[in-house]
């Protein structure tokens, strides 16, 4: 299973209708920013410069992102993770893992040698650049962003970037590193589709140096991100009761999440708000039997014991959930 | 000016609010295929694999794709246009124009020479490739497919490829390049936005060989295209009545619109019928004239006596255009 969230392989190997299944291999929040009906000119025109501009000044506030720093717009964060390793000068990369396989193989598909490594601290003397996310996927683990500084100053004297993943930041207040993208030779990657719950929409954003941000605007070319995305982009990045409102509703099913996986002989590991990693020693045994009562979670290729549940939307859910796992 | 539809700089130069604007400034098709409501997971969900391949089954049917052919799909063809020339073979390319610019301007930021012709007869024998678009915008001049395949093999013999912009093909029946693509080195690039008026979307097609369609899905990453544009761009490209329906009326518009142009004093010298391409000696005096009456064409920096028109939506726009062009 390379990614969560698509059932296609679930109902491949199980069978059943997409809309038998409760789908809890993702990361996505369950309950939506709500959309309203579009104007029409979102379907209808070329995406205008204002519009663009209207949804980097709203991402801007949003993700405090300071006057010195450059912000720019991509449909979905995964363009940007396709992009950088071509973009970035020759030299290896340190990727701090196990985490999202995409950065690795974008990295190794643009001819970059990749060093896997568990920490930070593991950083090699040969590594000219270097990926985290952060908060991890899976596990949740956070390096504060002051570290992340030092990190990136070191680089900066080898010709290099920084990544810094933060598809996940939105629920863990106060741990990005994008108060340092001006000065730093940072490149921090936003999701707009996992905290707002529309990962259909394609919409993410990379913060850097005005420099590193121009060029990843070149490389992307006009129009990148579509009509509908501006829009809604724009009105849920404004809505700042809405994300705190959000914070706490996350924050209060995943602890009811917990329960559950706890009651079922789950040890609660790690993760983040957004989706909860757990072990088990007979993790890929509870996974299948859950895709047999078409329950869909996520597994990993380089564990037997872990699985990750993306958060039930409702106590309808979170009961089958319950009653799935019962002995 | 170096895009139309985006009035931000019309509105910036001579004042007055978006809907003011009679925007004649793109070709895109001004009746959109209806939108209806979409379904929820369209927004939320990541796009599944097996929503994509339904769409791109309905393009392969739609466009006449050969079997031996291969298909990707784009969150727009710009996407496609910005990546090709960084997956093509070092070399020159020749460029036919005067034509839409983003070609040149990609290939150029990819590092390759840039050799402008006026003509295929024209390529010239250090070329490794070449780019066209059929129709070309704005001329509307077109190139037989079989002449195309001539050029494409002699680009074969050269290691290099023919890229085929077919942006406004699908009101030109018959001249798609498509047929050849199993067998020869030829990209065709197929726009959604422009037929099916609905630019905002973001969704585009490249047709070529298994291998180049293969290494430009792998650049592009997962979910390039969004959940709406999946949903509407299938549910649209297999629609052959409506696309019927519509080349009749955009040809019936094309002809008023051309009566217009005639009868203000424009030799209309070319196009197709999404767009027309006047001459006047007064060109630029005529676009300023229109400008100040919130009438926005399509001016070009390499002529002084040309004009580019979109298609007015009704009656009432075309009169508009008529008592504005009045003396």
């Amino acid at each position: 299973m390379k990614h969560g969230g698509d059932l296609t392989q679930a109902m491949a190997e199980f069978g059943g209708a997409a809309d038998e299944w409760l789908d809890l291999s993702t990361g996505i929040n369950p309950w939506p920013y709500p959309i309203r009906k579009l104007p029409d000119s979102a379907w209808q025109r070329l995406p205008a410069r204002a519009d663009e501009q209207a949804l980097l000044a709203a991402a801007r506030a949003t993700y405090r992102v300071p006057e010195g720093a450059g912000i720019v717009a991509a449909g979905g964060t995964q363009a940007l993770i396709q992009l950088l390793p071509r973009l970035a000068k020759d030299g290896a990369v340190a990727v701090v893992g196990p985490t999202y396989n995409e950065h690795s193989a974008a990295w190794g598909d643009a001819g970059h040698a990749i060093a896997a490594i568990g920490d930070l601290a593991e950083l090699p003397a040969h590594a000219t650049h270097a990926v985290i996310v952060n908060p991890n996927n899976p596990d949740g683990r956070i390096v504060d962003p002051h570290r992340l500084a030092e990190i990136a100053a070191v680089l900066q004297r080898r010709g290099g970037w920084l990544v810094v993943d933060e598809a996940f930041a939105d629920v863990e207040a106060g741990i990005s590193a994008i108060a340092s993208c001006g000065r730093l030779p940072i490149v921090v990657l936003r999701s707009f589709g996992k905290f707002y719950g529309l990962a259909g929409v394609r919409l993410g954003f990379a913060i850097s140096t005005p420099d590193i941000a121009n060029s990843i605007r070149t490389l992307l070319g006009p129009w990148a991100v579509s009509g509908p995305a501006l829009h809604v982009g724009t009105k849920a990045l404004k809505d700042a009761p809405w994300a705190m409102q959000t914070r706490i509703q996350l924050a209060a099913q995943a602890i009811k999440l917990d329960g559950i996986l706890q009651d079922a002989g789950f040890a609660v590991i790690g993760g983040t708000s957004l989706y909860r990693l757990v072990r088990h020693r007979e993790a890929l045994a509870v996974h299948r039997k859950l895709a047999q009562k078409r329950i869909w979670c996520r597994s990993f290729d380089w564990s037997n014991e872990l699985l990750r549940f993306g958060l039930p939307e409702d106590a309808k859910a979170l009961d089958r959930l319950a009653a799935a796992l019962a002995p």
